[in-house]
């Protein structure tokens, strides 16, 4: 981040921007230029006039500018996904960072992973109806169970795929992974996403998939590891349950945390691009827990309220007291619907950086 | 619209979408495309993307397409602006759609006339702090006090600019109203908004003032009258009260609502363009309750939950139960932070308005 | 508010708390206790138990201290009611408060008069449904258009009661108002209020309906004056200009600022009790704004999230850069469902005053 | 849950009621009839009255009778408590519901399961502060970082008590589980759970803490098991993984999902209690995807909005799709800060089912 970007965001004062120039006084503050929208602007140009504005545009317009900072080549950017972010349509933008070396390391959940490979493979997700004409929400999902459809808010996946999904597992990833198993106890979760990355890439390719590999398959390409904590709370980990009931399969729960802990130990500078709560982004920011440095960079784009003390809407500075995030790091909050706000700040902030190219 | 983005617009299912192909099965939808965020990408090519993915964005992609079809010449577009969106710098981008001619009638607060004025004669806000270095939020507010500084949310006006207003006020605006007033018995709230639009433009071209002569200005040339149902719910009602006290002005509280209906009754087509709720929102939807038309088209850009039951954040569905929107309208409401969704929104829109003339 | 509660709402430091002691250490707080919940506890028993706890509980605690102390004699409160807290179901409730004493001066909306009038003429709200069974929301809305029942979220109006409702104003209220309109001009909101307060007592009773008369009635009886200054953004606004259309009758916007500021002057020390945000928050606070002190107590039931920058979740630390909350004012705001948060304030904060007595 | 409830609760008509009477038009419903809020009134009484209101209220109300109804004795009460509940201030209340028999399986977090043990072994968590005094909200991190307190939101930790924890862990914890662990190859995390529970009651009881032994300790006495999909993601994990660099103990990701499904299985009927969301209530409603049955009673106390697509926040219809839910189950969801909510309904079902007895 140059250092008239640096003053700028000190200017735009978001709730958790990280300078300050203690001879100005509080009422000496840049003036509010308000945002223009004209046609045909790029979205790097919207995202400057978010710059002008207050509230959650002037966040944005600062995240937009961590965002560039923390996509410098030596910054070791630590991503979190959470949710269903996939089946929401978010897939081919992380895609498009891992390929493009933007991401190091990516932390989700077996949710996305799923969606991902069921993708991959030639399944896909339907835009759907929170509810369908001629149904109460109740009696839309009733007619979907009937009709083997499961509903991710306005996204429906048609539950044949999950059939396909699990003889993928069965007979591309969990054998490899059973004979290391048999080998060393156990394998740890990270094999078990890289292995699904490998084996969806195969398949797309084998199958001639309308379809982009996805981001297992990315990530296994680019030698990204992916890192799933509660792996067991996702379809993929269903699978793997039952897969383990009858072979010496198993997973190792601890096993992750040495190398990424290693990660965070060799990073120059580290930076957390958070998008949605959850297990992802407490185990992205509790990482630095056990090592010696923090993030000095950090964006979130959460969905959920900061007032209710849970942790998705938290705070990044209520992280600085944990030593997650170093005293002086750069860190901002955007709050709002993730699946709006995640497409404006990529695009923004690739066109500063691969402009600046 | 056109039929194709009609389709389209089905397709993305938002939770209140107007059309509906009962030949299609439940799973049979478009499938999600995943958006993409690319370097140098327009605003209107993002809206594109949004439109492939779920959740918020593609009540984001659906809105622009509503908004496309509201910016056509035959539809009576009234435009309601709550809040405090003028100091949270969305003034430029409203005064631009009102000289474009998207805009045929504005409700709005007196606290955003109140802001557009200050700014119209010379006076700043200015991109301030929801804490300051050294305050918790408390002793922030008292310091700000004692400084003669106000605060909204992150942006700061100092109290110097209200003796402006004031003395404005009671030169430029009141006098002119004071006669009608002892002519008439009183005057209406929309002459009040558009003498004063008249006096910010006149004293923004005297004093040459660095900055656009704003929103009443911009209504008052374009013939476009402002509502403001509210307005001793402000610093311009507190100021109309305080000169009433010396003098036969007064406002009256029911007479501007003759001339809002006859233009619902004249509207071939209406569209309501709501930003943020409050009594703009009801205002603008309630004028169709004493008409025998509705809204043809409605866009809501709410900050606030639903499930509250409160009016700000309430479905627009909820309004066709009262006859306010007609019973095929589109409509689409995006829930989000209105200073990050109004630019995109109307960008987004104007591009694709602008690029087919 | 006695010493002893002051020590525990300071321990209990939500985020707008009162008091410091510097000498305390920030680690040395009162430990966290873990809030009880047992059965047949009061809900003063229950409110106690939230001062162990943290967040929204401990809020909520505090919430009722400072209810505690501003239903005390010496008080004067102003009561904000925003939005449709009436057919929410907070209609007895509150007209229990202004009976009993503890209510000084009202603001609210017209669709809360309208809704209060309604049932005191004999006219029913009904539980609802957002949406019923075999429909969407929308087809469902389109359903109740056209059985002529309009949906306020969960709950029902017949649209009938609106005929009902116009034959009371046109020949109970309006007549009365007409002559002194006549004589005067025009007649103050408040007159307009306290007029319909005392016809929906007169026809109460005389028609032997079996509901209370409601807030504006018990207002009217109790010389409790109800400001409300949107009263055009209503139905009872919408039949007042119907009214007007045909006979000499108008509404001054600005005359009530005179005796409410009056009131604000007079009072010893003053509290706002502010349910919900919209006009009758800011109005409320406001009005501070013209005279030399400010509010020493304010209570904040809200729904909205303060994160937006709307006003509507505004923190109360934010009127104190105004000076419409005394800098060492007591205040605390509670982020939840006011139908849930409203009564157990009030239950909570009645069993400690009437218990006391 | 009687026949007389039933009736009432389809009247109150939340978005996720479970019966439904053909014959009643939709605007024949009950009348709202208003809550009361009276000084001295039970927690019980109070839920009544919030079953006269609407919106949330209504909602509460009917969370009160489905609580009622899966607190009886043939239903098995899978309880998913998310987030920080514990330092929150929920211990207690859920100590006492597996202690009386109400909870017959709780999922929850490692950061419950921490704060829990650092509780029964004489630590304390404090009531602090979001921003203390003098400090803004990052200032205040950085000198809570150099004090060495963890914040989680308004809630202190003492980092010291951390070191007290790990101590216990080593001691009296890993040790047996290291044996089990070179025996089987590894342990389920269940089994950590419930050995750390029996280290907590003894360690309680040999160092006569002040404090109750806690969630862990009552599970593990009443032979409730304790599910903990993401363990890792915690300082308890940290420490378990700490602990297998220098030793052969390690953790089984896949184990407990065996007991787990066959408590499903073999239940007569099955209810969800679901606190907050994040992997806690996705695990345990993911649970039913591999049983033939599905939940009979669902009940959602849940902080997050539901138009995010999060999971946190979305209805426990959309679980319907999945067969997560029986297609007649009776479900409820309440949006609202639980540290608020579950007290109340937890002490006013409580006060129905132990005066029934």
């Amino acid at each position: 981040m140059s250092d008239e970007d640096d003053t700028e965001s000190d200017g735009n004062g978001g709730t958790e921007h990280g300078h300050h120039d203690p001879d100005r006084e509080a009422f000496s503050h840049d003036p509010v230029g308000h945002a223009e929208a004209r046609a045909g602007m790029t979205v790097g140009e919207l995202a400057d006039e978010y710059g002008h504005a207050g509230v959650g545009a002037a966040d944005l317009h600062e995240a937009v500018g961590v965002a560039e900072a923390m996509f410098d080549d030596d910054v070791t950017v630590f991503f979190s996904l959470a949710g269903a972010m996939v089946p929401a349509g978010m897939r081919q933008l992380v895609v498009d960072l891992i390929r493009d070396g933007y991401i190091d390391v990516l932390v989700t959940t077996g949710a996305n992973l799923t969606h991902d490979a069921i993708e991959a493979i030639g399944g896909k997700h339907h835009h759907g109806e929170v509810h369908a004409e001629g149904k109460t929400e109740r009696e839309h999902d009733e007619t979907l169970r009937d009709e083997g459809v499961d509903r991710i808010y306005n996204v429906y996946l048609p539950q044949e795929y999950f059939a396909t999904f699990e003889s993928h597992l069965r007979e591309e990833v969990f054998p490899v992974l059973e004979a290391e198993s048999e080998t060393d106890g156990s394998v740890s979760i990270q094999r078990l996403t890289e292995e699904l990355g490998r084996a969806n890439a195969a398949v797309n390719e084998r199958d001639d998939v309308d379809e982009d590999p996805g981001i297992a398959a990315a990530a296994s390409e680019s030698d990204v590891p992916i890192y799933c904590p509660a792996v067991q709370d996702s379809v993929l980990g269903l699978q793997a349950w039952m897969y383990s009931q009858t072979s010496p399969f198993s997973l190792d729960a601890l096993a992750d945390m040495t190398p990424l802990t290693d990660i965070a130990f060799d990073a120059e500078e580290a930076g957390a691009f958070v998008v949605g709560g959850g297990v992802p982004k407490n185990f992205t920011l509790q990482t630095m827990l056990v090592t010696p440095g923090a993030y000095d960079y950090a964006v979130q784009l959460t969905m959920d309220p900061k007032q209710t003390g849970g942790l998705s809407g938290a705070t990044l500075d209520e992280a600085r007291s944990w030593g997650k995030l170093e005293k002086d790091a750069e860190n901002v909050s955007v709050y709002g619907d993730a699946t709006i706000t995640l497409p404006l700040v990529v695009a923004a902030a690739r066109e500063r950086v691969e402009n600046a190219d």
